[in-house]
């Protein structure tokens, strides 16, 4: 797992027995990550160090920056060393063909230009809507999964979930065929990094948009996470948690189907039905 | 609750008996926050509306802006209107006393400039503690609570998350004293937001540093969260969940009591013991 994961001393303490005993735990590992677009710093994000191209490039689609993997040139680490004079791995330059538009900066700040209704949930859906390059189809008649196999996709998530086998403290994001088969599965301290993971990867191998594809994910569904289903068109995304309201109206106005509190034996369906075939 | 909860319409599928029934569903809000100084802009978050004022006021403090509640002179919502004409209460200007700094820009793009070991764990410390006001002083021989105590808090903090039991997708941060008193509960759906709620609650009171206190949250213990706690100088952060590499690293370097797994019958300690009795 290399830099995954973590081994540190902690205090293990029992109540009942009022018992205190030393011993080494396995944490998931933690690292800030800069990525650059040619040589300036675009962000800094916090996340589990692996698949660092993959979030590089999720991310870029979910900022609305790039939507085909062919506007990505190249990625590379950049030299930097930590105070012991190893390589950090934490820098990231992406290469963007010359013609795709840089972000101006009032976003890359992550402050909307406030519009007439000042900002509200339905003038971030429409920044959303203005950024999406791969609009979602209507749903038609045609479903395009089971209820009994999407209820199916928490298991296969959870059953390939290494990091959170070892550390109990990572998120996870599986995108699945419609038959069920898991494409790409990645893990994060992050839920948002881990879905960017995901869509990065299918990104690096020419497969956007995912028009054919369900994501499931471990956690909640926030507004975050629809935005970034609906930037990479994948037209269903399952929680096994809550969505939020916001992550409901943003669902609904994208023709995305929204499953939450998926659990095996049931499932709550928030937005566009017509997907799924009991 | 108000604005806090949203009702909406949701297919219920039952997988077994494979019924499909509709029903109204009781969602967690969540809309975005713009956050300005003065006229400008700092920030836009999402959060779940509600304690806005001691959502800005907390985060004025994770931001290394303001440490005293008496650097913040007012806060006001802004006028602004949805396409109902209705009043959005989503902008809160926040007015500071003129000798407090503005951030500078660069730090508001949340790009950290590059330190000479490129960027890694250990430079984040150092930005994290570079902007700490409320050091917290080393643990003594004295412990402040008794783990057994310390357990209780999860359970005491559930029995307060209205919130979760309407809709079960959010995350809580309760302050305690140290003889287990619950002084300040907040829940979002951002479990940040649920700690910057909290730590505003207390700036606004005029009660910072936070000395004599413990901060319980719902989840998990990001890099995030032991900044926050650290900023305000709050020098035990308890989660019911797993913290990470980073976390650990920070809490150590800050002298802060970092506590993860805490499950009522047993919990792990992984930084600076001695402020809990076993």
């Amino acid at each position: 797992m290399g830099r995954l994961v973590q081994r540190v001393k902690a205090t293990r303490i029992d109540i009942a027995g009022g018992r205190a005993t030393s011993r080494e735990e396995t944490l998931a590992a933690e690292e800030p990550l800069e990525i650059r677009l040619g040589h300036e710093a675009l962000m800094v994000s916090m996340r589990t160090p692996g698949d660092d191209f993959d979030l590089v490039a999720g991310l870029l689609v979910s900022e609305g920056i790039i939507f085909d993997g062919e506007q990505l040139i190249s990625m590379r680490f950049c030299a930097g060393e930590d105070e012991n004079g190893r390589q950090t791995f934490n820098v990231v330059e992406a290469q963007l063909r010359p013609d795709v538009p840089l972000p101006d900066p009032a976003s890359r700040r992550r402050v909307t230009t406030t519009s007439a209704c000042g900002i509200c949930g339905t003038a971030s859906i429409d920044a959303v809507h203005k950024a999406t390059h791969h609009k979602i189809t209507a749903a038609t008649d045609q479903p395009m999964i089971t209820a009994a196999l999407l209820a199916e996709l928490p298991g296969t998530l959870r059953e390939q979930q290494k990091l959170f086998d070892k550390t109990g403290g990572v998120h996870a994001a599986g995108l699945f065929s419609t038959t069920g088969e898991l494409l790409y599965v990645r893990e994060d301290v992050g839920r948002h990094n881990a879905v960017d993971k995901v869509i990065g990867a299918a990104l690096r191998e020419g497969e956007l948009p995912l028009s054919n594809t369900i994501l499931q994910v471990s956690g909640r569904a926030s507004f975050e996470l629809v935005q970034k289903a609906a930037m990479a068109g994948i037209p269903l995304l399952a929680a096994v948690s809550a969505p939020s309201s916001l992550a409901v109206d943003l669902a609904d106005a994208s023709s995305l189907t929204l499953v939450g509190f998926s659990r095996g034996t049931s499932m709550n369906v928030y937005t566009h039905p017509g997907r799924i075939k009991v």
